[in-house]
């Protein structure tokens, strides 16, 4: 998607071999134009795959799940919950997600009542890297018996194996941008493919 | 805000003395209809008051944020972030916020560089309780030199402090909903008062 391939160019941040950072217009302060722009375009590509459903992990993958969502017609997000279960119902269905952002393993939690059997869901996330919050979101899913449309991200890592895995498993994987390489602080974005 | 009022009526439930759930439709699930709806009802409200920039937390404000500054003509949105600052930057403003919820205090952050000395911003969130988060975000505006334009929330607990304090000290708290009490179960909503 030639928006956000130029915002990760002009004002991303490279740091070491493995960081993308996109605080400043993606998960920290949220371009809401380009956010808008990017769920009309997610929409677009899953528009005649019957998607009932948005479902993403608390925090940053809301704005955009929100904007796909508006797109396809104002369907429902469901955000997976992390943290504390205080407030959540006992009634969820959960799975482990390791963050090697964070270095720590964490429980995400979804309330049995909002995914259904038979529900097309359609996964939307900011970040796809080793892939660990969407094979967490497809455990909840399957628990479900609701049914997996797709999974799209708005930048994907191609240097990491999630995408690449996801992607023999015969999951549909949409990523708007692709980076292949942080060298010298550069980010090397992939050149963006005609879509079919 | 009428069809907010009437969610909370059709579809919130009420735990205890003090727990509104709102997990169906704002919180967990997002009705994006409504999402977006309440974000035109809070711009409509600060249309006049030259609004830059809103301000919430993560994870449950950032959905009704977004349609806000959508709203008000795709003006950034800024998420103060919990939990661990692995991957924040090292220049940050600080508050410690403390959740009754669960219990727990947490530190707040926010990049120095997405809120500037004189910026005009909206907070926006999701619950007015005791005022606790809303009270970590005014101390970053203060911090960071910008200008706090307002507060507006869906849903306030009436019968908790926090509004009343906002208000006395000269705080412009708008929301959308008021709970007066919850009793055996039902919410007790405040009747919407006509807009000045």
């Amino acid at each position: 998607m030639k928006e956000l391939i130029e915002a990760i160019q002009n004002r991303g941040v490279g740091i070491g071999r493995d960081v993308v950072k996109v605080d400043s217009f993606l998960n920290h302060r949220i371009d809401v134009a380009l956010a808008t722009r990017i769920g009309q375009e997610i929409a677009a590509a899953f528009k005649d795959d019957g998607v009932e459903c948005i479902l993403t992990v608390e925090a940053s993958g809301i704005a955009v799940a929100l904007t796909t969502a508006q797109a396809l017609g104002n369907i429902p997000v469901v955000f997976a919950k992390k943290g504390d279960p205080r407030n959540v119902s006992a009634d969820v269905y959960t799975a482990q997600v390791y963050s090697f952002t964070h270095q720590t393993s964490s429980t995400i939690r979804v309330d049995r009542s909002y995914i259904t059997e038979g529900m097309r869901v359609l996964i939307v996330d900011d970040f796809l890297a080793n892939g660990e919050a969407i094979d967490g979101l497809m455990s909840i899913l399957r628990q479900a018996r609701a049914e997996l449309v797709g999974a799209a991200v708005c930048v994907e890592k191609g240097f990491q194996e999630g995408g690449k895995r996801l992607r023999a498993q015969g999951v549909r994987v949409l990523s708007l941008a692709t980076v292949d390489a942080i060298r010298d602080g550069q980010i090397i974005l992939r050149p963006e493919e005609p879509r079919a």
